[in-house]
């Protein structure tokens, strides 16, 4: 997860039930993380997965499954586009109930969904990366026209977002292949996936918008790790954070 | 029309039935004008207008009936704040085609459009400018939410246009009332509609937005008009801009 509900609460979630000596498997890790915040529910869990809606009105057996883990598909990556850092103003939660309560658009949504995740889970397991990618872009646009149909509208998308779907579409267009995708979630970064073999190629292009101010590049997570070991921990026993710690591969890393 | 397809096209149908002696109803007008272009269509009459969709394929029997004339309802006002003059990257025809045929969400807007034209109508016909604000800037919203739903993309506005609607939305709020509305169409820039008693408060609020470039203030319109005398004219017997002419009110009007 990039967002802080995401990889916060997952983190949470599994260094408190291992606190309490609960063992929990991940079902039921990811039925406790969805509490905190749903797409930690994802989090929680290594690999690509998916997210069951379930059936019950309180939630309950809505919870996410792997598909396949973090070592299927190496040749993944998702480089984040960094846009901006300023807090948003309406939080994602509480702006998926107002897109529920009042967007005209948003049950077309609703119907539209499973096909999108029936595709996607085709798309992962046959490792065809151009269909994976442009699933991901309508997906993601098609989130974001219900968003702006929210009374009162809501957009998290900005200038620099805009030209990085722009940017993107050229860079498939002139490539002859859809070699990238972008996909937002409630906010103006990007998280922009490719193939490795193709990530200088993305980077310099994404390198000619302005708005952009970091890279983050990452591949297909393990899932939240235990760290048993104190000298890798990032904070002291009185919760301050470590100028300096051991990470797993005993190299010291200095924090500024 | 504030586009130029809405307005010059109007502008040349009734001058070239003129100059070739058609003697055209408003309707004829409007089918004609609606070939150059849709909004066209409703700028030949004056006046509030309905396009009517019709039911022919060829769309031969669709056209624009006016609903009041222009002196109905004179508080009524519209301040367009003009953003950018940039050319726009896809014209409003070929994007509405590309929106009609690959947007998952667009049968869902077609579903609501009659109930939109209907309280629209109403609250026209009582005055009503709340309900008229509101209906405006959520079908606003709805028109842009199944553009940005478009393979690919199409996202007409721009950061200075999400901070109109943000401020609309909290000076209504302040207000307590709905004094103003957005409405865009392919385009960044804004038609404010307010009543005259606002616009001060209303052009207050938007001038703190650095975006903007200008304004432009309207009431609702005649339809375009016959200018026989020649001294009224724009342009000379060749084709060129004058630098000056003499308008209705007899005032000498220089160019730039």
């Amino acid at each position: 997860g990039l967002a802080s509900s995401a990889s916060g609460i997952a983190a949470l979630v599994v260094a408190a039930a291992s606190a309490l000596k609960l063992k929990l498997n991940e079902k039921e890790l990811s039925i406790v993380a969805r509490l905190g915040s749903g797409s930690a529910c994802r989090s929680v869990i290594g690999g690509f997965v998916e997210w069951k809606r379930g059936k019950k009105e309180d939630g309950s057996d809505s919870y996410a499954k792997q598909i396949v883990d973090s070592s299927y598909w190496p040749e993944f990556c998702d480089i984040i586009a960094v846009v901006e850092t300023r807090e948003k103003k309406i939080g994602s939660r509480a702006g998926m109930k107002q897109t529920v309560a009042t967007s005209i658009l948003y049950p077309a949504r609703v119907k539209y969904l499973p096909r999108v995740i029936k595709e996607t889970k085709e798309a992962i397991l046959s490792k065809n990366h151009q269909k994976l990618f442009e699933i991901a872009m309508r997906d993601s646009n098609n989130m974001h026209a219900t968003m702006f149909d929210t009374w009162p509208p809501i957009f998290y998308l900005n200038n620099t977002s805009i030209e990085i779907i722009d940017k993107i579409h050229e860079l498939n267009e002139s490539s002859g292949e859809t070699i990238a995708a972008y996909s937002f979630d409630a906010g103006p970064n990007a998280n922009v996936f490719t193939l490795k073999k193709y990530i200088a190629e993305v980077k310099r292009a994404l390198k000619e918008i302005d708005g952009i101010k970091y890279f983050i590049e990452c591949g297909v997570g393990k899932g939240p790790k235990l760290i048993l070991d104190e000298k890798e921990h990032l904070i002291d026993e009185n919760g301050k954070l470590k100028k300096y710690y051991i990470n797993d591969k005993n190299q010291i890393i200095l924090r500024e």
